[in-house]
This record gives C-alpha cells, sequence and structure tokens, in this order.
C-alpha cells in the first residue's frame, strides 16, 4: 500500500521533530557530561537552569497535541502496516512514551522534579551523617508519587509492573518473582560453600599505582576490547559513566585509586562495555530515539559481559597481565597470574552493593527488589525501611550494617525517585550469562581468541544479535532472537557454579 | 510614569524570550568549547547538525515578527524612557541587532554561512601549501558578501563603517584613518630606532619545559591576577581561547610548547585577561545578553593589558620569578630576572602577526586594515591581494614573506568572512594604555603592588570602570567615562616610548 499524503506528512513532521529534539537532547548530554567532568563548581545554577529550558522544550516537543496526531495516524493498521521497520519501531516507541508522559499531571510532575532535585542532596548529608530521619519525609513523599505514577501509567497485575516497564518494557513482577526466587536459594547455597572454604585472596596491599600509567593501561584495554577512540574519550571522574553525545562520540570516564588498581581497570572495562554497545547501533537509526540501548538491563548485560566475563576471565589475561606487568614492573614483580586472576574474582559478603563480587551481587539487587515492592503495596512503612533492610542483610549476606550510611542510605537511586530501576543490574548479569552460551555455540573457540588478544568473534556476535538493533527491538525480542530462549536463570547458575567451582573447589 | 499592560507584557515576553535563547546560546558555547578541546573526531558531523539546529533557533527568536512587536512598543519614547537602564540598555543593543538580521537575505546568508565553512577549511589546505591560487575564487565571493552586506547594514560615510560595527559599535572611518595614521608614522620611527640598537635577547635556547609543570605555574599565575577557578578552568588547546559558558562559568585554554616556556605563560595571561573581564560583569545583567565584553576592542584591551602592560612588567616578574625559579630551578638557574625581562620585552620585525612583539603589532593590523577597506571599496582585486600584501610588508616592517603562507595566507579571519574584525586588536593595545593613564592617577603605586603580589587596586579599578558595565555602555562611553577623553593614541605612544626606551635605551 501506499502512503495517503497525509501519512506521508505525518512521516515527515515526526522525523523533523524527532531529529530537532534529538539536537536538544545532544547539547542536554554534553551538559550532563560537562557537569560530571569539571565544571566549575559555581556555574551549577545557571547550568541547571538551561538545562532546565532544553528539557521542557523537548518535553513540549514529544508531548505535543500535533505529536498525537501524527502518531494516531501513522498507528492505523493500514498505514502503519506500510511504514518501513525504522519507522514503525520509531513510531511504537514514540507512542509508548507518549502515552506515558500524557497520563502525568504536568503540574504534579514538576512537583516531583523538583523534590527529587532536593532530595538527592539531602540525601548525600544524610548518608555521610548515617542519619535515615534527615531523607525518610522526602523518602515518603517519593514513595507516594510512585504509587500515584504506577496507577497513572497501569498495570494489568501489580503496580511495580508499571514502574519495571519504565526500564525493561515488557517485564512484570510475574516474571521477575520466581526467577529472583530461585537465584536467592541457588546463590546462597553456592556463597555459603565458598565462604566455607575460607579462602581468601593473596593480593599484596599498600602498593602504590601511578595514576598517569593506570590510564595508559586503562586506554590499552578501551582499544583491545574493540572501543573506537576516534568515536569516544576517556576522561576521570569521581563517578565513572558512560554517555553517548551522538552516534560517533561515545565516552566513557573512570576513576583512579592509586592505593587500588582493580578500581579502574574493571570500572573502565565495564564502561566500555556500555560503550561497545552504543558504538555498535545501526547509523541506520541516527536522527532517532532508536539509537539508544534497549533497556537498562540489556545495556547492564553488554557493560557486566565485558567487565566480567571477559574481563575477570583468565584467558583474557593471559594475553594481558604481560603488559600490565611491563607498566608495573615493581609493583606486581612477585604476582604471579594466579594470585591476580583469584584476586580480581574474590568473593566475599560484603555492605556496599557497587564493590560486591559476581556471586554476592545480585544478592543486593534481590534485596532492593523486594522492598521496593513491599513499599509500594504498603506492606512496608518507609519508617520501617532501615529495620527491613538491616534484617534482609543479616537473612541473605549474613552480615548486618554497623550504621545506615553504609546501609540503607548507600544508594542514590530511591532519592533520585529511580523506583523499578534496581532489578535492570541483576538481569545485566542473567542476560550476559544466556547471551554467552548462545555466542559459545557460534564461536567455541572465544577463549582461545582471548588469549590471542582477539576479540572480534566476541564482538562480532554482539553486534549482529545485540548491537545494532539499538531500541528497535524490545529486550525480551531481543533476548528470544539472539538465544532462542526467553529470559532464564539457569545460564548465568551455570556460569557462576562453573567458574567459582574451579576457583574456590566447590 | 507606569508602564501600560501592554508594554509590561512586552517587557515579561522580551526578557522571558531572552532568557530561553540564552539557554540556547549557553549549550552553543558548551559545544563549541567542547568542540575545541577534544571532541571525538567521527563525531563532528552530527555535531554541526545539532549547532545548526540550536543557532538557527536563536536567531529564529531573535528575529521573529513578534520581537519586533516588543521592540517596537518598548522603544517608543514615552515608554522607553520608564525603563530600568538594564531594560533601556537590552532594549537598545537587541533591536540594533534585530534590526542587523532583519536587513539581511536569509537565502543569501546561509549561502555566506555555507560559503565560509567552506572557505575555511579551504585556507587551512592553501597556508599549508602557500598557494593563494586555491583560495582566490572563495575570498572574491566573500569579498562580495562583504560589499553586499555593507549596502544592507547601510552607513553615513564608508561602507567599511557597516563592517566596523558589528564589532565596534560605533566606530568609523573617519576617527581610524588618522589614528592609524598617526600611530604608523610613530610606530615606524620607534621600531627603527630600536633595530639600530642591533641589541638582541639573551635567553637561552634548546632547553626543555615540562608540560605538567608549565601548566602548574599557569594556575598559578591565573590565580595571582584574579582569576576564580571556581567559576572557570583551564584546558589545553591547539589554538587556546576563553569562553564564557555562563556568568559563573568562564573558561580559558593555553597550549604548552615544552621547547618554549614563553608561548604557555603569556597566552595563559592573555586569555585570563579576557577571563577577568568576563568574570567582572555584572549579576544584574545575567540572562540578558548585555552579560559579555562590550565589543571585541573592549575585550582585547582587558586580555592586552594583562598580557602586555602587567605579564611583560618588571614589577610582575618581581614578585613571580622566584615562583618560576622554584619550579625550573635547572632550566632557569643562570637567567637573571633582567635577561627574563627583556626577552619577554624582545622587539623584532617579524611576518606572523600572532608572533608579533607590542611594538611591531600594530603595524601588522594597520596592513589588514589598509587592504580590507581597499578590498571593500573596489581599489584593491582580490587577485592582487598578495602583492599588496608584500609591498606593505616591506614600507611598514621591512621584511617580505618568501611565500604567501607566512604572508596573505596567515589568518583565518578573511576566510571566515571576518571584515572589519582585525582593528579591534589594534584599538585593544590603545585602549588598554589610555585604561592605564586612567588607573594610574587612582592607583598610582600599582607597579609597588604588584612587586608585592597583590592585584586588588589594579582589578578594582577595571571592575568599577569597565568590566562590571558588560554591553550596557558602547565602547566609547565606557572610554569617556572612564579615562575622561574618547579613544585616543597618545598614551599609547607613551607607553611604548617609556617603556621601550628605557629597555633600548633609545
Amino acid at each position: 500500500m501506499v502512503l495517503t499524503q497525509s501519512a506521508e506528512e505525518a512521516v515527515r513532521q515526526l522525523k523533523e521533530t524527532l531529529r530537532i529534539a534529538g539536537h536538544h537532547q545532544q547539547a542536554l548530554y554534553l551538559l550532563s557530561w560537562d557537569n560530571r567532568t569539571g565544571a566549575p563548581k559555581k556555574g551549577v545554577q545557571l547550568r541547571a537552569e538551561a538545562i532546565g529550558t532544553l528539557s521542557e522544550e523537548v518535553f513540549r516537543m514529544m508531548t505535543s497535541e500535533q505529536m498525537g496526531e501524527w502518531l494516531d495516524t501513522l498507528a492505523e493498521p493500514d498505514v502503519f502496516a506500510s511504514l518501513d521497520p525504522v519507522t514503525q519501531a520509531t513510531v511504537r516507541y514514540v507512542r509508548r512514551n507518549y502515552e506515558r508522559n500524557r497520563r502525568l499531571d504536568p503540574a504534579q510532575h514538576r512537583e516531583f522534579v523538583t523534590l527529587v532535585a532536593e532530595a538527592e542532596s539531602v540525601w548525600e548529608g544524610a548518608k555521610h551523617a548515617a542519619d535515615f530521619a534527615r531523607l525518610r519525609p522526602y523518602l515518603e513523599r517519593i514513595v507516594e508519587f510512585q504509587k500515584t505514577f504506577a496507577q497513572a501509567w497501569g498495570y494489568a497485575d501489580h503496580p511495580y509492573d508499571a514502574l519495571l516497564d519504565k526500564y525493561e518494557p515488557g517485564l512484570t513482577v510475574a516474571q521477575l518473582d520466581p526467577l529472583f526466587e530461585h537465584l536467592k536459594t541457588e546463590t546462597t547455597a553456592l556463597l555459603r560453600a565458598i565462604v566455607g572454604t575460607g579462602r581468601r585472596s593473596e593480593w599484596p596491599q599498600g602498593r602504590r599505582f601511578d595514576a598517569a600509567k593506570q590510564r595508559e593501561v586503562c586506554l590499552h584495554l578501551l582499544k583491545s576490547i574493540g572501543y573506537d577512540l576516534e568515536m569516544g574519550r576517556l576522561d576521570e571522574t569521581e563517578h565513572p559513566f558512560q554517555i553517548s553525545i551522538n552516534r560517533y562520540d561515545v565516552r566513557v570516564t573512570t576513576r583512579y585509586v592509586e592505593e587500588d588498581l582493580l578500581s579502574a581497570l574493571f570500572g573502565t572495562i565495564h564502561e566500555g562495555g556500555h560503550a561497545l554497545y552504543e558504538q555498535g547501533i545501526s547509523p541506520d537509526l541516527i536522527n532517532t530515539p532508536l539509537c539508544e540501548g534497549a533497556s537498562m538491563g540489556i545495556h547492564e548485560s553488554q557493560s557486566r559481559f565485558w567487565e566480567n566475563i571477559i574481563g575477570r576471565s583468565r584467558a583474557f589475561w593471559e594475553h594481558h597481565y604481560p603488559v600490565l606487568l611491563q607498566v608495573f614492573p615493581t609493583q606486581l614483580a612477585d604476582v604471579s597470574l594466579d594470585v591476580f586472576h583469584r584476586a580480581i574474582n574474590e568473593v566475599q559478603p560484603s555492605l556496599i552493593r557497587i564493590e560486591a563480587d559476581e556471586v554476592t551481587y545480585n544478592l543486593h539487587i534481590i534485596l532492593r527488589y523486594e522492598l521496593e515492592k513491599a513499599l509500594l503495596t504498603g506492606d512496608l512503612k518507609v519508617a520501617d525501611l532501615p529495620a527491613a533492610w538491616n534484617e534482609k542483610m543479616r537473612e541473605l549476606l549474613g552480615i548486618v550494617p554497623r550504621h545506615d550510611g553504609e546501609g540503607v542510605l548507600q544508594d542514590v537511586h530511591w532519592s533520585g525517585g529511580d523506583f523499578g530501576y534496581f532489578p535492570s543490574y541483576a538481569l545485566g548479569n542473567l542476560y550476559a550469562a544466556q547471551f554467552l552460551e548462545a555466542m559459545e555455540r557460534v564461536v567455541p573457540d572465544w577463549e582461545d581468541q582471548l588469549r590471542r588478544g582477539q576479540v572480534d568473534g566476541i564482538l562480532g556476535w554482539q553486534r549482529e544479535h545485540i548491537h545494532r538493533y539499538g531500541r528497535m527491538l524490545e529486550p525480551a525480542e531481543i533476548v528470544v532472537r539472539a538465544t532462542g530462549r526467553p529470559l532464564e536463570a539457569e545460564p548465568w547458575l551455570r556460569y557462576l557454579k562453573r567458574k567459582y567451582g574451579a576457583l574456590y573447589g566447590v
């Protein structure tokens, strides 16, 4: 079917608006990158005003009456069927966000944005002082907002589904509950066995690793995994992140701790994994909102794949450890590859999520997931959150924070209003292992390739089955197409048991 | 008189539009800064598209029919008289630009923008190959555009006035011609006397100054002259510049040449001088287009004041040379303060404007000014430009380029369409010396203050008489108010004769 004139016009206007919104978004990403890489402190207020203006313009463009009309025209079954696949996916994606946003009361939404901006800075003080009482009134209001949003967005089964959908389109509590329950049982059992061995890392303490030299190694590693520095750059920040200014400008940051070599190395590979994803999206998606990762969970699968499955493998370091020895000959003179490999894979229950190892990490996430659901249904009150947190820490990890600063207050997410986000991190692990098994069937010698310093086989598989699609496909579609199966926990558990079974003899 | 409701509404709408345009401009400045400080190469095309979109939006806001109506309403004598001074100056400034822009044919202007973008990249190749013929067709078209613009913008006396006005509002050829003629006579005489002494710098060649250490010194110097690093930052670029992202975010860049210590030192103080100006503008002007320097010439007066009058004075280095010795103890072990002071003030006719000393600098400008005028009136053809350039070099500086790469092709300005800009550099020198004499009357012990490492007296005077006004006043108003006299060449000539008379015994 040939498009009618009005449909053609709707396509043209939609694309032009998305192009212009994308240009604003590009400026917003740069402002955000700049904010976090050393923008002068005193300029923050005026910069925030500029960010506010540009964000409002994008929001206005994406929620205008006109936008609604173009989307309605293009969503007509006959018209939709005659659109090219990129336009179809664009209409589907833009329409879902349009409806989400139109369902919010603008005044209420502004109130929420102001609230979380304030809450984030209150959180910093509260965390530092380990004083939950300070944050409590903010969190109470934020949780009420989440309830309101969930009602506005709607859900079939559980209100938490409406929040999950924001980060992992299509995922539901009905899927997650059994998955996480199974994961919890199996992981705690494995953890008990590992802790029972009493084995500890022999990594030497107290050595100093020059930051400039760490940067050299990080650049080497980024290049080795296939990151293109001509469409990226590596900067230093307090909190490392990856950000795409545009399709050909995909930046990563890292943090050098001179007393802790491993921090920057694995932080860099992690952000590098995110960046490989963004550098691999099909150029056909430029100037559409599909030119991003499919979801937080799929994104996290790529960073965790490179950081953990590749970056903490023995094969990878058989090739790269000699480079590390060359850069730090005295500091590592007495450290064998085996000691290094065990050190970067040490398992130990710990209080802080972002420092957790592969085995315990998901337990930190499950804890937050269970608390978020309970807050949303009203089964848990914000006032009782610290006690509930500590109780779950004891149950899942066998340790309890000494104070709320290293407990319930450790993450910014809740203060930022990001309920429903945490599961993405655990999903990242599960997806990564499921992708690994699928990739292994096609590239069975991937470890040998790593030993030779090659990543083309691995990266090629990811590019073909994951990266290039951007947001063209839903997360669940990507997983099924790439692996032949829906999301499941078994590949991840097999991976954990094989790897840590060997490392700890359990 | 109380504002009528429609005037009140016009003020409100004008201010809101300027605020929003300013926020776009802030993003554009950051994109520009980023472009020049290491943005990934491959992202340039998509970044240029974003810059194009945001620039067009600003242009559209500033030239809309509505804008014209608000300005007309507010320019009514009765209404205008009842506005506060900031709003009056805003209306005056925005209106002038509105009229300038509305007089351009949009299609023609777009053609010009595309032409100069192309010409700038052709220029790079032409300069490198010393091949004027490559650039000639572009320059011919650019000169024709300048003639068209001058006619569109209008002028009372000389077409060049219309171009001058863009950079130095209110200045005319009738003022500049006698000023530059006088300057030329006096400067060439002084130069002949200096060259006649045969004295050369004793600065040692072939020493290496570590870039990281140069950066330390540059940061020290920036702080010493009063630059606030909490509302700024220092980065490294090929071509140093200063840029204000917002009123509290005023950045400078510099370039470290390890074989040439002086390059970064004086480049940094120069850009620091520009930055002091921007950091001193009254916060009352935030969110208006008046929150910038008054003109290119006044801006350049501040950078040159700090670079040359302060930065190349003996008093300044009596305080700071010990710091330099501390950072480079071996490299400077045998270099006395006197040798250093003479080295940073060496006078020598040279081919390249940006490397010229204080005495010869204005001659490079006068040469360009005379050529630009002749091109605009048609007295000179682009084809004859290289010969005319070389002839004037012989006349003014007594030397002739070996090829056009170090002659007529050395600057990007003409390829960028910036005709009328060059005089600003010379004006900067003249203004600076005129400000010096006025400041000296109030702060007679400024050199003693410098010897103690203090700049409060000097900077305080500048803040009060120049910086705080931003674009509230025209350049000529600033000069008259601050010095009691209109622009004149005598203070500059007195400064040159006193300083170089002492240094060279002439």
